[in-house]
């Protein structure tokens, strides 16, 4: 193991988006006198992230941001909840909530530490701006935000985990990919195919209260709890 | 004016690229037992860099990260100075100089101000991994790191401009170009084209000391001294 450079998956990886998105929805839709179940619409517009971006993967659409992908998704979502009548206005600033969601506790100072050993970086589908503004909100320094708006591409295809490798100028086998033991097989299967390492934290409330898988149910080269854990597994490793 | 990004020059801009190649060629190449002008050195090396760029913006190459453009570069001026026996291992890590050098004085403490108040990101002809490098030796933090690799092309083409504007979800007058005043016409002239606000800083020393203009030759929104000088500028501007 010489790991050079450790890689991040954001949603639900680093940062609580149910709730965010949830919280979101009620400050943006109360005020037009709509009470709903907010986690299930912020679970509703989630359903929609993979069949959206299945059609830029598939080549069927071209690239473009998650912030638009997102607002497409929404468009579609807010009928289902009878919401069709949100103006413009507010589905603009609404489509944004991504741009605000809160990380998970150890994240700061996971980060912080992490970033003493390795190169770090997100490796997303939100676009630049939107993790950007993450990083901003929560405090977080990266040595470049990667991902697939750097790809044009969207994971788990190889070319995005490729294409950050490439812009450290790192062998795949350098970098390690940090995603949410539940997301298994997304991330984990892509990156590990793509010759990189693999590395799991557990994540147990990104679906609601303890409903998530904390280990994965495949193979990674490193299962940890928080940052703060996988920064001690690390420091455990020869240095790169 | 309302501008809510500040993108920055790099080279002669942020950080003094003359004299930290000029140290780095001395430390490889004086061990292969060579007494050479490293001042004069760096200079040469310097001069096949807008050049080599132009055939990649000109479409006769294609693009290739400004690592790749330094080393055909350095490939080139090694003999000029009796250095073709230069081994490649020492080559190779000569190459990488331009990932080594060293902020002007009032760099880290200036965009650490005008961070409170605007985005901020290098938007340089430097590859990630070099701007990368740059932020971590020299304490700086960025929203992004965009530029040329980024657009996949080189500056001043207007792409490079429009890319990073983009990416931040901003019209392009609502980012501003800083850029050392001597480098008029180049980012100027080409930011100005491309709908962006301009700001130039005094960087007497890039090329000696005080051979360079500390005024632009050219109209630019801002002439500012050094970082603190224009987050001063800047901040006496109503908000964006």
């Amino acid at each position: 193991m010489a790991v050079k450079a450790l890689f991040f998956d954001v949603f639900g990886t680093l940062v609580d988006w149910r709730t965010g998105v949830a919280r979101e929805a009620d400050i943006h839709l109360s005020p037009l006198g709509l009470r709903l179940d907010w986690l299930a619409f912020a679970d509703a517009w989630r359903r929609e992230y993979d069949p959206e971006m299945e059609t830029v993967r598939s080549g069927r659409t071209p690239f473009v941001k998650l912030d638009v992908l997102h607002r497409r998704m929404l468009d579609r979502v807010l009928p289902a909840f009878g919401a069709e009548a949100a103006p413009e206005p507010v589905r603009a600033s609404l489509n944004l909530a991504w741009h605000r969601l809160d990380q998970w506790p150890d994240v700061a100072a996971g980060l912080e530490r992490l970033s003493e050993r390795f190169r770090l970086a997100p490796v997303s589908n939100g676009n630049i701006s939107l993790i950007a503004d993450l990083a901003r909100r929560n405090g977080w320094r990266f040595d470049a935000i990667l991902g697939a708006e750097h790809a044009r591409d969207y994971k788990p295809k190889a070319s995005v985990y490729l294409a950050a490798a490439d812009a450290f100028d790192l062998a795949p086998a350098d970098c390690m990919m940090v995603f949410a033991a539940s997301h298994w097989p997304g991330d984990g299967v892509a990156a590990a195919a793509a010759g990189l390492r693999t590395a799991t934290l557990a994540r147990p409330d990104e679906f609601g209260p303890g409903r998530a898988r904390s280990e994965p149910k495949g193979p990674v080269d490193v299962i940890g709890g928080d940052l703060e854990d996988l920064a001690d597994r690390l420091s455990a490793e020869p240095a790169a």
